[in-house]
């Protein structure tokens, strides 16, 4: 048997294994390495980065993707992610892309996002990380312009690696191809309040025709609100 | 009626209503306003910031602290803080606590967190929020060192806003009253991996006795992430 020295390319995605959006992702990166699909059995949507506690999780070898090799199975995004690498991979794959997801996740909304979660997960374990998010919630979206991206994008990060635990949040317009603005890479805006003008944001990015890339931190830590701490607690440290 | 114009403080966690460090949490703070408890009915450890989509959720005034007002919901923590603003107070309330955990909340496991997801979901509305954590996972842990910092805590933050979005995790050892080292302000560790030596971790300082605080930001961009693929990507942007 030849030894297949392609990257692997872990897809998953939290509409579920049969969703559009995994079809197009599988068929938008499948000459770039050896893809493998883990994806949950059922819509997983608004589960956050939740984990299965408590009950057994049911992983099934289909045959979703013909010559694709695909897995589904009963748990959360994350879960699949932690069971491609632990159980189905027996390694890191070389980059995790996730979605194609039907509806935008941008701004602080990916946090209740498996898509975004799944992503996560991977960098978390220093695995390279894209979620794909097309403002489209329709099982009939125009999926063109996002598997130009899902493309370009993968090709790109697999040619050259970001820094480790950073992974991109990608939004796709609503656009045909000759309405399709361009890619803006993009600040997170916060959904619920007002943000400085200036300042280029994934939603306004968004709204105007242009896909939004916004690179995301797994460290959390508010490193200027850590330094005023210091010096107005400084009584009780 | 007499009005109640002391501060509104939402109490919830992820053990349950039932937990010991719910319990303990409302006991250190019932002196500094008027507390309102909203917690799960049952654990929900590990969901994330999964919130509770095409379900009802079912929410139940309980009696569970004597004269504090309390509910017990069918949802995750996410939903408790939501339900609590939306449909229980008709308004913010002025801080929100979750906790105290049995088991600590460091490094990137936050975001495993149902705790840290219910205090991230506060935050995310403007209110200002803290989790706590005890590093001892028992239903007998010794609460006297965790309920001498969330008064301490609690009473700060009440006289003194954070920046707005920025939330507190704290974290506490196993420690007795006279073993307890104080509180240091931290860094979030990346469990998973090494850091630099000369960083202040919440892992170290939980490790050696200390309260660790980790200011947290809701703003996920990797900024230095951002700047880097505006040169890098310029082709493609």
């Amino acid at each position: 048997m030849q030894k297949d020295d392609r990257p692997v390319i872990l897809v998953t995605n939290d509409d579920g294994i049969t969703a559009p959006g995994i079809r197009n992702l599988v068929e938008a990166v499948r000459d770039l390495g050896r893809v493998v699909v883990v994806a949950p059995d059922k819509p997983q949507s608004g589960m956050g980065h939740a984990i299965t506690i408590g009950e057994p999780l049911r992983l099934e070898k289909v045959n979703e993707f013909d010559d694709i090799e695909s897995w589904q199975c009963s748990g959360t995004p994350v879960d699949c992610v932690k069971l491609a690498k632990d159980k189905i991979l027996h390694r890191k794959p070389d980059i995790c892309l996730s979605g194609i997801n039907h509806g935008p996740n941008h701004s602080i909304n990916i946090i209740y996002s498996g898509t975004m979660s799944a992503a996560m997960e991977a960098a978390i374990e220093g695995i390279p990380s894209v979620g794909f998010s097309l403002y489209e919630f329709g099982f009939d979206a125009d999926f063109t312009v996002s598997k130009h991206l899902a493309h370009t994008i993968t090709k790109r990060m697999l040619e050259e690696r970001l820094p480790e635990h950073t992974l991109l949040n990608v939004n796709i317009p609503k656009a045909k191809p000759d309405e399709f603005k361009g890619i803006k890479i993009c600040r997170q805006a916060y959904a619920k309040w007002a943000e400085e003008f200036d300042e280029r944001l994934d939603i306004e990015a968004l709204k105007n025709g242009y896909a939004s890339i916004v690179p995301i931190k797994i460290d959390f830590t508010d490193m200027a609100a850590k330094q005023m701490l210091e010096e107005k607690w400084k009584d009780l440290l």
